[in-house]
């Protein structure tokens, strides 16, 4: 209820600041009897300290230790409790002075508002650190989605103005593995490396978009009315920091759109001709490949000074930290994936529940 | 946990088909001593029905009858139950031969893999008809919200291709209320109406876009990580009937832009001076307007006839019914200021729960 | 979250005051597919109107009309929502200008104080009407049990001072229904049945203890550390009216046993030589049967006048009602059985969700 | 949902088992700016540890490291985990050749069932080890509740068949803190030492019933019907290792007793003459003193060899361990005022919620 938590039967409680002790995570609902796979945990954390353009050299690799709900190298039933030091602090990024200054466009401001205090010692809980917590929640997700060939793939589609055109059918894991954004378009990706290269130098930030694409779902999942599938990943992917805007199926074209265009005539195997339903029908899987787009918008941390004002109201100028990303891809497409598992598993769970027979 | 209820604090459950003999629902944590207006209920209602082509002649209004948690015209804390009877069902609509014929884009066949039944007496649940109730529940969110003047407002931003370029600042209730689809821009408005007698007369549908502004927010409200406001709000809208895109703020267009463009600067009373964050910032409200927009299909009740097939795999043709919506809007409007309503009224109390100096 | 909602899969919401227009309530999470066994609502409504002493000859059958959630005679999976009419309201009961005069142990002071406001016209919310709604749920709990051939069985097995010695194991349904108390002991309800005339006559009530049955439960059901199964019972039993006690297994009498006297060996077959457990191990059912004692104080409505203070703390005199019930049982029974049923079936319905192989 | 969650609003998420790394827990709505107290949280682990026949000599205490939500010594309001290491395993306790061998009266075979698993290291996460969580969170709705000058205390009442026949009134804190059974009565408490003693000697334990007061609890808290406050202890506490009963106010005694002695007259300030209700009406706070009794199984691990079955169904003599506790008391009171104290907040965080003016 504090939003700390998500998921109904596959329930993932997460905690920690950036700058403090640890940052982690429960489990409590992970089925038992699912086989660790601790490289995927290594590889999608891995992912999400991807930094095509080398900027963050010191950066270490997470760590989780992991306290709970495994033995024998396998899930029990019972909650899986894991954490991760947070090793890397520089505490004094921004210097004691300036501690009540503050940021635009970060949380500082809406935190103090809510709490009547905010973490000046860094982002806080609001920092995109605690993501790595999803990513690590989102591999037991996937372990569990194995077994039923169900896989969450995200891809970059779109960095600054720069589009990959290819329809969702034609994303194709090898060929987006073949460059560092996993952007299923090689071409668009070489430009938008460019684009990354010069906004770096011009010390700003560039939004993006990331598309995803879960494939052999089965039909039924999602509830009606107020939870349906499309619903709950929209709050999913919103929940991650610097969403903007989600969209699936057709999205926001649809608008101009008429209705004998987007309509999904049937197959005889009850698949549909076109997919523009995205997966979902009437807030429930039809067993078509599910697909949707997030908008992030480009990292508020820029490398430049800004004019701001101290909680007392007073004017001041943010000096620019020397320490950011350029953009929320590649970084964000594990948490995607992870947050887009955790969201399947709890309606895969849910519609369980009541197939009694 | 079965997707009828919504809200945590403020909680609707919703019951009710199409073609059975109600729908209604219960709001459980509806605050005491609130006094029911059952004009803005009959008001809301009647939006909902707004039909500016005069298509659907024959639309008896919904009556709405409380059975329970009001007493003496005022709210009592106990659930308030209420009921719409259905009095205008034409079960004969689709014949009987033709009753497990699927209807594309519909929700029966997703249903019928969930259930192993479906409703093929009309929609059943999945049937637009379900959003009187949230209109009706949305009443006493704003009920509530009225002693803050706290306001949600929907508008008509586009239709088909056509758009209202104004920016949300500039959306104001007068003007809308000059043309029947409560479009803040009267000459883009006039060439909606225009495109729907258009479409009406090809028997076909068109999508749209909504845009709605919330006003008076205070700081403060939204949960961090999983449950931020903008996370709420997009379930919140992608729970409508035919909804595929939610966007905040500056949303999708953010992709596209910089972080020195976008980042909100502070003025000295802690308002910003671009509100490109739309109101929300690390997911929790910052004192400025909050705006989202959201995409609609075209729906899918088209008066063409459509091939498809039947539950048993065979091939049928699916006769145009004699009864449809030609767009979304302006029916959805008051739909999307109730599940707004709603979403900010839970927020509000589970925000009040922790505020106990 | 505000008290009116029980169960996470299987999730009754119910509302109503007594002197409403009605009560009713609205499952979410009822598996579909299953047949509505009309009869079995109308026996165990008429057990909770059950009237030994023939007290209340004017009370009428509760009627139950079902609104959504059933097609053809059969449940679809979607809310059932049903209703009961109040016909019989005496709002004379108590007269107009005693309508402020707070009732002793009765709940208007203390719903006065949270909600600021509080039903003088009957009982409210806090009425024991409102168990005609759970008796109602608990048959739809009862019907989908019944595959699995599990029963929930109440018994009379106190009444003021009068005990049936019996233990739970020859608790026998046959013999019970040989007097209308539903004792298993039919001496001892010869006898209860006389303190209940007696205490009739002397216009007062009396308390009693209700021991309940599970039988056929497999093991498994229930879930660790906070979510027990015994747990649940307690919190299902303590929520029904008048309630002051809960106990399972060897109950308060564990008190003064040795660990060595209690502890339940194990047979070969996996079932336990004794049953001091109660059928739950660690909160999960063991398979064996499931029994527990619900404590309920004496009705707090007798046939006597009594002193009390009006809302603005002057002293008055509260006359005594005309109509009121003797004892909780026999009335209680079907409500006893009704919250075990929900409340197995929601653990039954939570175990399911993590079993996919 | 899944069981290691407990609270709305003040949300406890615990996890660890007795043999793996470590246990812990995430406070979920936790409010900000308390002052922690890390006096109490020793003390009230220090109090859980409490062993009168110093049994267990080398039992170290147990250290809480707090992983986020304190800064400068205060809540943020963000989550507040923390983490107890498990220093003192001894897995050889029980060999491995025995590790199938079930455990008569433990959760080892129903957790099998469940899970497909079980934790043969030791009592995996049904030990009584996971309580010190319970402990760390409870001690943070303590320091809440002081603000509000609310307390919970626990009393040893029985212990074998000896009792304290102290009414609840009469329980007082300096008399309780003379002897090491925090009970009320020191004669009684003499008497139970010497039983404690015997029951040692003879390889043996001893059930117990423990009895709680909370005071200066306002009017208003517990919600109606389902979430009663009543219901809600009976939970919190049946939730507890060993509990077999609870009952509040007059209890089960109230089975043998007439209206017209249990109902609560009022006083002029609201408060009433008499407190059968235990401070508790319709299942909301009434503002005179809450009390209940919890009762407690004797310890099922005795120093006694016990036949039992292995997993395979074939019989196994299961040899006595050498470390045990006689009786829940004391170490199970701090537990019994944790879980009160949860409760508590979470109804007072539900109470505010609502409370807008």
């Amino acid at each position: 209820m504090s939003g700390n938590s998500t998921g109904n039967l596959f329930c993932v409680s997460a905690f920690g600041e950036s700058h403090g002790p640890a940052i982690g995570g429960v489990i409590d609902g992970c089925p038992s009897e699912i086989m660790v796979d601790y490289d995927l945990i290594k590889r999608q954390l891995s992912a999400r300290h991807n930094d095509p353009l080398a900027i963050n050299k010191r950066r270490e690799p997470d760590e989780v230790e992991f306290l709970s709900g495994i033995m024998d190298g396998k899930t029990t039933g019972t909650p899986v409790a894991f954490l991760i030091r947070n090793k890397d602090i520089e505490t004094r990024d921004y210097p004691q002075e300036d501690s009540l200054l503050l940021k635009p466009s970060h949380g500082h401001f809406s935190y103090w508002k809510k709490y009547g205090v905010f973490d000046y010692r860094g982002g806080g809980r609001a920092s995109a650190r605690e993501t790595a917590c999803r990513v690590v929640a989102g591999c037991f997700a996937e372990m569990y989605l194995r077994q039923f060939n169900i896989t969450t793939e995200a891809f970059t589609v779109q960095t600054g103005k720069i589009k990959s055109e290819l329809p969702f059918d034609d994303c194709n894991s090898e060929q987006a593995n073949e460059n560092p954004l996993h952007c299923p378009d090689n071409a668009a990706a070489e430009r938008m490396l460019s684009l990354l290269e010069e906004t770096n130098r011009a010390n700003d930030t560039v939004g993006c978009i990331v598309g995803c694409v879960i494939r052999n779902l089965p039909a039924g999942l999602g509830e009606p009315v107020f939870d349906k599938l499309s619903a709950e990943l929209a709050k999913a992917m919103l929940s991650i920091n610097a969403a903007k805007g989600f969209e699936y199926g057709s999205g926001f074209a649809s608008a101009g759109k008429k209705g004998s265009e987007l309509n999904d005539l049937f197959l005889s195997d009850f698949r549909t001709k076109t997919n523009f339903s995205g997966g979902i029908q009437a807030g429930i899987s039809n067993g078509n490949p599910v697909y949707f787009s997030v908008a992030f918008k480009p990292l508020p941390s820029i490398g430049q000074d800004q004019p701001s004002i101290n909680t007392n109201g007073n004017p001041g100028l943010l000096k620019a930290g020397n320490r950011h990303d350029i953009c929320a891809v590649p970084r964000v497409l594990p948490v995607v994936e992870a947050m887009a598992a955790i969201t399947i598993v709890d309606h895969l769970l849910r519609n369980n529940a009541y197939r009694t027979k």
